[in-house]
């Protein structure tokens, strides 16, 4: 079945550290390669579309959009090359960028998104790209499959929680796998229902 | 040289998952005995004295001990076997136990304890015990030599911190190891002075 997947990197005291982290640079500033690279390649697999919060496609800056013509952090060819849906409570038309991405903008809420990401990706995955509060968001309504943390030993003191907001919501986790490497553990659960 | 070394099982969420934890059943309920058995030896090798906050000792109940008969939650024989010194407002002569174990009331704050702690110590490394309260005075005072957490996948909501109250105390940590068993992930760190 096509799973809800979600990679974090957070701080050894429970901060999201979503700041400097990109496709290119999945740990943030200070990843290393390594045993940590068969983590992001395998974090790449099998996903066939993604859901977005807004915050992690764009500044936010006066107007619906601010800059109607902006198109992400990404350059015209994004590393996304699969659908992406972009949550946000401003309407805009799809965006088409080179190499198979493409920005659709969702409205209508956090389960109309995954369930237009998982029609288009075709029975693969969908992977979660976070910020924070999207990922609280789906964790809360029981509609993330797997969540994969990468801790590292920083303590950031300040910051967005990962698994805050979760009002009443029973979330049950069940440990996959742990795998050490350099200056980070990557800790992968699944959702138990 | 004598290391002060503190092991504490949190949930994934972050909260000092200390209420059911002891020396017998280390991880708090749950606790499997497989590669966190290996741990759980190691945790027990070359100390030869502890720290521990008041809480961790016995119940608040009033008046300065409440009960000047109490001597611990362990029994005549406590899984120590070494002096063990507790941190208090409330001066009491020191309790000598079966198997070794002696409580030493310490009442001029965390650096005298961890000074008599590594004198009784004898040259091997003293325990930090906890709670979550005095672990983090021990780390905000750059006192703390080595960490090792034990990570389960619950998510606790509410509870203490390890990394809270830590001020303007610039702490500095280094992954050391990442163990995986079942249902926890060991991870240890060391403080970077």
């Amino acid at each position: 079945m096509s799973k809800l997947r979600c990679h974090i990197t957070i701080s050894l005291d429970g901060f999201v550290a979503g700041a400097n982290q990109s496709e290119e640079n999945p740990l943030g500033e200070g990843g290393e390669v390594n045993e940590s690279a068969r983590i992001f390649e395998e974090s790449r697999e099998n996903i066939g579309a993604a859901v977005m919060g807004r915050n992690m496609f764009g500044p936010v800056h006066g107007g619906a959009w601010g800059d109607e013509q902006w198109t992400g952090w990404w350059g015209d060819n994004p590393p996304y090359h699969y659908p992406v849906f972009i949550l946000t409570h401003h309407p805009r038309d799809p965006v088409e960028m080179e190499g198979g991405t493409t920005f659709h903008f969702v409205t209508d809420g956090i389960e109309s998104a995954l369930e237009q990401a998982r029609k288009a990706a075709g029975g693969k995955d969908v992977m979660l790209w976070g910020g924070a509060n999207v990922a609280q968001q789906y964790l809360a309504a029981g509609l993330l499959d797997e969540l994969e943390l990468h801790i590292v030993p920083v303590l950031l003191g300040d910051g967005a929680r990962l698994f805050h907001n979760l009002g009443d919501a029973k979330v049950q986790l069940e440990q996959v796998r742990a795998v050490e490497a350099p200056g980070v553990t990557h800790l992968k659960y699944r959702t138990v229902t």
